[in-house]
């Protein structure tokens, strides 16, 4: 009873989803299907890259993750089979897999096509590829019977904050439900700085690192270590989104005094 | 163990659907429910039954498919299951099973009351008619144990393209998350043209039809027989509903050269 | 296969759900997890609460339902388990749970942290608290082994109505997808009334409850009394939130002739 996990940006709005579901309840009936979010902004590889890169970890080992972030769909862009330490990543070859794929054991161009679904649509591969590929996966089929082993895959470049003296230069790398705007900027890096702070974002202007959002009154600012490791400027109960007015890819600086 | 699965106007800001998932875990404790869509258009039976015409084939046989869309909640339509060579539709009798009812067997009219939650509310037979009605199905009942057979059901009436000449007149027939237009307009119809195409709809004008949504450049257009074999038009990358400024119903208009 | 529910406010935009979901497949991997809703409106506690108090009674016998709406994550508010004839509660000690917990039959402020995730972080309970307890629970951990017991829980106040002479004073408690103004007044309280009534709330009036939202015209009002026993405002085939111009709190006020 191998786990699978969907990450894609089909939204709920449509059957898609449920689709792929059907597709592997009729080839791997006992899979355990988890949904990590498909609200991906339509055709955003890098934010179906991050999202997989920070959910991937809370799976159990072995875990068949299937991402479908697919702006290439119906090209010569491969779809590829990711087999690591700790499970597997299935989907197209454009850097969506690539942050989570660490401790790589090997990669497989998937090219067998007695595995895919017949006919083949040029559209929704997702359906037509992936879906079948990860049953047969959860089934007991080794990832080498699936296709061609290669050596290389496409690598996403996430943004990496830069150390110039006292101050930190990073930016936005993704913003949640509830308008938390989540940085590029690490523990690690942030830890280098034991003195007092300002964090810089948009509009907003915040001093120092709180222990929880909770630690400033309702409607300011905070800023926080987040569940992700990274740093993270919110607005308790209300939107830093809004007030800072600050997007993905716009600068957050943080400031040693 | 036997598959259900969902699809209504629900949403999923409510917990209605969970509602209908506790009431089949409560009686059907084994069996998987997967959801095809929850975000239906409100009350918008048309779409409801094509979505559920698309999905089912995509699920194992036997399944259990229980739909949703109920403007006639609390009133005389009845409630229906429709035993087909492929499994069993289950919801009101208001044309939404009608479309996705292929090779049907039996239909039954949902009479029997001691498959249903007691007290009986007028507003939610998702959670007390068809919810109870699918766990009985999924634990073994047979259909016609549920209620009485009727010869008949409400049947929707899907538009169809038109072929005059060199031209096709269909419409848009459903809008998806990515703002693609699916036309009525399906591939044994496209096929009878060999020539080459214009296809028209709103303010968007195509040249014939593409492999895949990659084979124009960014923020062009391109019309694809899509993964449910009709003609669709969309916008690499970008979103055809809002470029052509078209909705349901509008005309899609292909004219060979 | 004890099941596990889940209710909260992190929506499905996020990976948050899918990661909580994770954590309980990788340590209870057999329980069942049935999404109640994740659209409970960001740190609304109060309709987290009723959504809660409405579905728990629809979950089989020794569910575990665990709800996160946390403003005070990371602080010293409790997490809690709260066991009851009917199953658990597990969440922070807010209200949240207040609602759902009847036949109470003893409070754990969640202490050990050999059940939490390790490192814990100050923003995201649901994955490193809520989620990994519930597993415990659901592979057969007792409750008081999970912490220390308590006698008291944080209690939210709902809003009672006010009957005076002729007439019932209640407000809007909830509003659904469909926009449908679900008021506090129940069954009981408005069958007081044996006569003729109106119902008044925002820009809309009504006369008498109806059996249906079916009994009126396609786009007039009519209130019934709901799936949750609640007397609702509704518009048939619209929306009553627009049409009354009511929000959450309002008036809703039913006078007898």
């Amino acid at each position: 009873m191998t786990l699978v996990t969907l990450t894609t940006d089909f939204g709920l709005s449509d059957p898609f989803v449920g689709i792929m579901k059907g597709v592997i309840a009729g080839r791997a009936p006992t899979a355990p299907v988890i949904d990590v979010t498909h609200d991906i902004p339509p055709q955003d590889v890098l934010a179906g890259a991050l999202v997989l890169r920070h959910a991937v970890p809370y799976f159990p080992a072995g875990a068949i993750h299937v991402a479908v972030v697919d702006p290439g769909v119906g090209t010569e862009r491969r779809p590829l089979c990711i087999e690591t330490a700790r499970g597997f990543l299935v989907g197209p070859d454009n850097g969506l897999l690539s942050l989570a794929a660490r401790d790589v054991r090997r990669i497989i161009h998937l090219t067998d096509e007695r595995f895919f679904l017949t006919p083949r649509s040029a559209t929704f591969h997702g359906r037509d590829v992936f879906a079948p590929v990860a049953a047969a996966l959860a089934s007991g089929t080794a990832a080498p019977a699936l296709g061609v082993e290669v050596q290389d895959m496409h690598r996403l470049a996430v943004p990496e904050p830069v150390v110039a003296g006292r101050a930190i230069r990073g930016q936005v790398l993704y913003i949640d439900r509830f308008g938390n705007l989540v940085s590029n900027v690490g523990r690690d890096t942030i830890d280098r700085f034991r003195a007092a702070l300002t964090i810089r974002v948009g509009r907003v202007s915040v001093r120092n690192l709180s222990a929880s959002y909770a630690a400033v009154a309702p409607e300011e600012p905070v800023a926080v270590v987040n569940s992700w490791g990274l740093v993270e400027v919110a607005v308790r109960n209300g939107s830093a989104r809004e007030r800072a007015g600050a997007g993905v890819g716009d600068p957050l600086v943080i400031e040693a005094d």
